[in-house]
């Protein structure tokens, strides 16, 4: 098993010393012998996964050791910092056991380093503490309302943007070749590939994301990844594991268009479409239609799971959930009966 | 019948001197008769509402005569405001009669101290001007393209967030046990009872609110009141007495899960579920099945209003919009026609 | 044909002075040739559509010539300005060939000059780079990741809340009579009439809008225009040509309601109703009725475009979606075959 990660960090304490979040500018995924040896002599570490505080005294030592340029850079630029610094080691992915773990982890995704639901992030909640994001900072939401009177008094507003577990990915990363028209809607921790763009009314949960390029305009919650060339409609939806959508992962192949206002309950193969307004669930009745619209079967939705060039509507003249493929009818019943 | 209301304050003026808005950090809800005396004779209150500007002659006064340490420590604080400072009486729960007012009475429900349709808003809106809430503060909208200028001048923008009668909740008050993904959605006036979460896609008005605990990922319009434990799904509806839903007063009871991008027109009692995609009006017509699954009656949705139990779907073979409940035919029967 | 436009504006330049945005607090539409006059002839124009970078002493010289008070103030202040300042003149409404005239033409259209659809756009999106907008002002994306960590260092945040080709309209104006409860959903080069309302769920496009007075709680997509008095509901969507709608463009007359979840992928005339959650795309089969709810014709929707006085429902009990009229069977049939 390779080391899984080392990240240089700056974040945020409460008044306790508590880590409340971890910015790193730059993570490193899978560092190999030599990488791990110049950051682990200057700080004293040696196995397992642990956030080490650094003091101008190991960041010297560490800018001795590092060779690499642009971690060199950062260590020089930490030195001048206001805020406390951090050295993270996960020698293995495990069950996440610190806050600054669990930023790192956020990081690795948005990195792009890991895709969703290739990353353990067992127990990631506990180790989100919930924080107020505002203008100046992260802010313990304990301390909050005392720093909301003082910034008043002085006829300043104190801009809370948030009050969450996660905080957004702009303020942490930029990945390339990506646009957010309004950063609000996509967490740290989401998986933007290049050539996406996020839609003012789309929203990307962490752990969650699209290969790029891809327009998102609807929601991907926590765990879906959608692939290549597909489009994502206003407000459509995707059930996630945290919200309804029970154990199935859904996923939305290639080339494929969600209608707006549109929604799915089962993953989706390649080349597939939903009408604009129409909402699959995995319990849903499908009438199967072939290559002549004849109909073949009636199914449940989730019988139809991950499957390419699945075009859904409603028959607007009655009522009736329909899927229409360009396959015929023999070849439909035996992928239909497959499982069975 | 008790004293409503009294709140210390700290807002802004135009440069006309008109209160645009105010922040009152600890509003206090049907105060005794000791506390009014206290509050009410270093600035020569007797009755009726009214709202009266503090001068540090007057806050010294307060803080010799208040007893309460909250209070004491906030007008101590109070006396180095750059900002004019305000204490605001309202002995009933009158119609609204000035900008101090409004704000009181919507910082009251955003403090849990009222639940949302209450108290009398009766007035709200002209006493609410239209605010631009910016980063410097709220601006007059008259006065903010002179603003906006300068701002730019000087290499700076001036981030302008809201247009708008109401300013966003978490700049005033951060409720106890919430999360509010992304604060722009929740307007001042909003009850969000401990544990409510408030996700990207959630949305809650004025005068309305969550009892907690709860999951809110949909829009609680003005004057609609979610139950504990629900669950209102992503882009899910409340239709409002101000947008269309005429007179009937929307609730969600307990245990209720409204799926996503559904909506409903009519009050649901506790344990109902509506599928996601669907929207129930009042006028939509509704076969009612019995715990067998057995029609039982074709009604319109208002009929069912307020029932508990209820699973609303549009059956997938049909078009056809059904109720199901674990009730049996004869009780269905008895429950429907118990207004004939 | 007239001179199109002038344009005084303060903008921002990347580091390799290339500008990335401009504002202008005051464009000119349709100079007079005297007004032409005074502008040009301080800074050497003569011809055609471009953007001059302007200097203290050509500001000095625009001083003198300029004679209207609003124009001459704004050169007075953009002497002081620490921020590059610009003179933008567009002799025609040609293909857009820099960033300046791109800006210019969406603030032509959210300071009401122009209507939307009504000015050539033709390569705007070449010259409008993908810029971070941030709390210190617009930053290019290739820079950004240097200046979240210096901020970070020195314990600030920098705040991201942005990245897109578009900046907010709120940012750059606030037309007269609006509300935009949530400024990050309209872009600049929105049109927003007298009495538009914007709510948090609403959404502008660039070169889409509301006539005013309207009620806009769903989302205008670009090329999209409301007619007065008009709701478009809560998450209500309007199908775009850049977004699957083809080459149709989408209006909504006037006295129109969209309800909640529904959307059109057809024009609609004066006077229609499409109810909550149902959404019309061209090729919906719709059942024609008359003004006695008799069946007329089934019809695809596009042949429906344009229409006044027509409610879009599905059937609750069928699941078929009809079209119900106030006109009388043998005046549908003339309707619906006039272009036969």
């Amino acid at each position: 098993m390779s080391f899984f990660s080392i990240g240089l960090g700056v974040g945020t304490q409460n008044r306790s010393g508590q880590w409340i979040e971890v910015y790193y500018p730059a993570p490193i995924f899978q560092p190999d012998d030599e990488t791990i040896s110049q950051f682990s002599s200057p700080v004293g570490y040696h196995d397992g996964n642990t956030a080490i505080e650094l003091t101008d005294d190991t960041i010297d030592k560490l800018i001795s050791s590092v060779e690499d340029a642009a971690q060199k850079d950062i260590l020089k630029q930490f030195k001048a910092s206001e805020q406390p610094r951090v050295i993270t080691f996960l020698a293995a992915d495990d069950e996440i056991a610190s806050t600054p773990e669990a930023y790192l982890k956020l990081h690795l995704l948005s990195h792009r380093a890991v895709k969703p639901n290739k990353v353990n992030l067992d127990g990631i909640f506990p180790q989100l503490p919930n924080v107020a994001w505002t203008s100046e900072g992260a802010i313990d939401v304990e301390e909050l309302p005392a720093r909301q009177l003082t910034a008043r008094l002085r006829g300043e507003v104190l801009e809370v943007q948030s009050i969450d577990k996660f905080p957004k990915l702009a303020n942490y990363h930029a990945p390339s070749g990506v646009r957010i028209a309004h950063t609000a809607r996509v967490r740290l921790g989401a998986y933007l590939g290049e050539g996406t763009t996020v839609m003012h009314e789309g929203f990307v949960n962490f752990n969650a994301g699209a290969i790029g390029p891809g327009m998102i305009e609807g929601r991907l919650s926590q765990g879906v990844i959608m692939e290549a060339n597909s489009d994502l409609g206003g407000s459509a939806s995707t059930m996630g594991t945290l919200s309804g959508g029970g154990e199935i992962i859904i996923s939305i192949g290639k080339d494929c268009l969600i209608g707006a206002n549109a929604g799915t309950g089962i993953p989706l193969g390649d080349n597939c479409t939903i009408e604009a307004g129409l909402y699959i669930t995995a319990s849903t009745f499908v009438q199967v239609l072939d290559n002549e619209k004849n109909p073949v079967e009636m199914v449940k939705a989730r019988e139809l799971a991950g499957q390419p060039d699945m075009l859904f509507i409603r028959n607007s003249k009655t009522g009736q959930v329909e899927c229409r493929t360009n396959k015929q009818a023999r070849e439909l019943n035996e992928i239909l009966h497959a499982h069975n």
